[in-house]
């Protein structure tokens, strides 16, 4: 008996024009427009986003995101969530890419009884974010959970 | 005899703070934020840019970055470079991820005979640029080469 979920793709545009040197500015449809470039490292300017912090925001939001509507399916709500993100560039056999991004979210939560919830969702996300599925770097995934009464206002 | 050469690696940071429903505001350092979250076809706000649409524009940006870089090493000027790329998520085996990418640079040169080398860099491209090597999709890269001369002002 077939049991298959039919699933929509979706798809991304974005365009992009070369502005000067090492920069250029990227668009996507009815978004802001963005400054893109090479980073200081790689000859280009402090001040514009570069891919590679662009790849690490990326994965950092999309882990967000995912644990954002696993907990709206859950019923779980938090009071707070940030969350700091650093990725890896080093060279493999000659050639560079992301090999590591480190994400460290702290959730704020109002109760301590829903620690146990957020924590089973949290170890969900990382399987499921489409963002950690499509790139080859190791993610490292090191939540914390914290009250809110705990926290300093 | 060793020939190995050394290369550094490199730490890009990303701090990400929710704000409401799905969507939040990214950083990175000396940058301005970006305000990121779920597209509406994942009951985001359009206007807002996705994790996706980042994840497709940074590989664009890279792709033109290593293609300026190196034009640059090749003493190849070019007049101008535009790219429109669209990336696919689907769904395999039950996870959504970044299928495809394909980027259509369009790169305006003011000689005949530089087509020839900018060919020859673009082939290079795709095999050099962090992004493409950090990514699962396939990419597919389809440059065109104009004239100065024939582009309408």
């Amino acid at each position: 008996m077939a049991t298959g979920k039919t699933y929509k793709s979706f798809q991304y545009r974005n365009n992009l024009v070369w502005d000067t040197a090492r920069r250029g500015r990227t668009s996507a449809p009815d978004k802001p427009d963005i400054e893109i470039g090479s980073p200081p490292e790689f000859k280009g300017e402090a001040g514009v986003w570069a891919p590679e912090e662009m790849l690490v925001a990326a994965l950092n939001a999309c882990m967000m995101l995912t644990f954002v509507s696993f907990a709206q399916g859950k019923r779980l709500e938090f009071v707070a969530y940030e969350s700091a993100a650093e990725g890896l560039l080093a060279n493999v056999d000659g050639k560079y890419r992301i090999v590591e991004v480190s994400v460290r979210p702290i959730v704020v939560l109002s109760s301590e009884a829903d620690i146990e919830a957020a924590r089973t969702i949290m170890a969900e996300v990382k399987a499921n974010c489409f963002i950690s599925n499509s790139i080859t770097a190791d993610v490292k995934l090191a939540p914390q959970f914290q009250m809110a009464s705990d926290v300093p206002t």
